[in-house]
């Protein structure tokens, strides 16, 4: 890849929310000098073109790949893995490619079996929003957000340099983190919370017991609290499914709070009670 | 208490969020003749006459609750059940007596020992903020927001009427429910979301073992998920307190969700997992 990002092809492979924001947000900062959309959906190529979130846009690998310096895979994770394994004979020597996964040990590892000619680095915004598709792209999703690059063992200082430049050029901060401490960190602040909003729901469907009443009672804290849990469900299985340990192991953190809360309560310990709440609470009066 | 109420005098005991936003609504729409304030806080009671959400205010119980026609206990759970133990004396024939308290059933039952010159139902208002104290007092906080009115075995038609009246005129939308269904429910929708809350932050913090990079990374989702967690805690306690069977009932649901997660990970049955993450999706786009 050249040195100057600006004069760089970015292809974007996938038009959904993030694939379809980082056109949008490249395209209107105009910090590459084009991007390149690759979509099977009929609806989003057309989408793309007519609100200039691309320069050029095709259902078809090979084309979009081609002339690429950098290719950003934005599809769900199991897909990012397929492609991985079939992508490297249609990239240019030198050319970088990335992803946008929000699991990374699985992805850094298949990224590692790769042709020589290609610079893999993996990468995940710290950002999204519960609804998904082209149709809620929006240039300014990355803006301010921590974006994560997970460099594998080949990953170059000029691969690494590029990636920083894409990622400052659409307003985002790069961290750079390896794969393992990134999968263990996204367990303990993204998916476990998703899982806490699943149990907590279908746990209050259980005690609602058919009475719709639970759902009219329901203020602010329980909207909030389950938010995450309208995520798309295909896609969230696959984030579960391809950290599953550290998900294991956040999910028997979390029951041995309950426990912990439960066992509180039977004995009266008022003080242990207030405890562990207190710690929670004190956690995150320091992170808000 | 008389037919008309907007000539009652309600007195409320307690100004803090709560009790403050109670007096500041009554008193800004005119709802009844006289709103007055009873605090042990003396920068309370300046702040309630210097805002005028009271016509009177004082710190002594006898004198504030004289000439009472509605009486709202406003205090932490624990005060208002002690409160009901011994304030019987100090009301006038007829007076009614209710509650803002967050579980209902050991303060229904409490109010069933109150001498019978005295009218008591039980209250809850479906709204709150996670600060506390009368300077985030709000004259909206309760618009349009519903309110459970708890009826015991001995609440007259006429204190239920006068209840009715007051919620209104507020812009609440009264809502009869029995204590035993409401603390089922609010175990479903407050209690447990509030357990869940804290086991999520506490259980984050186990597995970033001391890394403050995850609450880097945490984004809007963590914020959300945990933001009940933020919560005053001895009032949480007293609630979990006071609601421990059904709050109990509600972690065993949650565990046992959070049990079948793990089980479809570690089995690799994907479409187990789905089931379970659809399950809540559909849940709560029914609600939102």
């Amino acid at each position: 890849m050249e040195a100057d990002f600006s004069q760089a092809t970015v292809a974007i492979v996938g038009l959904g929310l993030m694939g379809g924001s980082l056109a949008a947000a490249l395209s209107s900062r105009r910090a590459c000098r084009r991007v390149v959309g690759i979509t099977r959906s009929e609806s989003s190529l057309r989408l793309a073109l007519d609100m200039h979130f691309v320069h050029e846009a095709t259902h078809d690998l090979r084309t979009g790949l081609r002339d690429a310096d950098v290719v950003v895979l934005a599809t769900p994770i199991g897909d990012i893995l397929a492609k991985i394994g079939m992508i490297g004979p249609l990239l240019r020597p030198g050319c970088v490619l990335t992803d946008v996964g929000s699991t990374k040990c699985q992805i850094v590892a298949a990224m590692e079996s790769l042709p020589p000619h290609v610079q893999p680095i993996g990468g995940h915004p710290m950002c999204g929003k519960e609804t998904s598709g082209l149709a809620v792209a929006d240039q300014s999703l990355y803006r301010d957000k921590t974006f994560v690059l997970t460099p594998t063992a080949r990953t170059t200082p000029e691969a690494l340099e590029t990636m920083r430049h894409l990622v400052t050029s659409i307003g985002a901060r790069p961290l750079i983190v390896d794969a393992d401490t990134h999968d263990r960190m996204a367990a303990a602040i993204s998916h476990l919370p998703y899982a806490m909003a699943v149990s907590t729901i279908n746990a209050a469907e259980d005690l609602a017991d058919g009475e719709n009443l639970a759902w009219q009672l329901a203020s602010s804290g329980f909207r909030d609290t389950t938010r995450v849990a309208g995520g798309n469900v295909a896609m969230m299985a696959d984030i579960l499914d391809t950290n599953r340990d550290q998900v294991l192991a956040a999910i028997a953190f979390a029951q041995q709070q309950l426990t912990d809360i439960a066992g509180c309560l039977r004995k009266g310990d008022r003080k242990g009670l207030e405890a562990i709440l207190r710690a929670a609470r004190h956690r995150r009066l320091e992170i808000y």
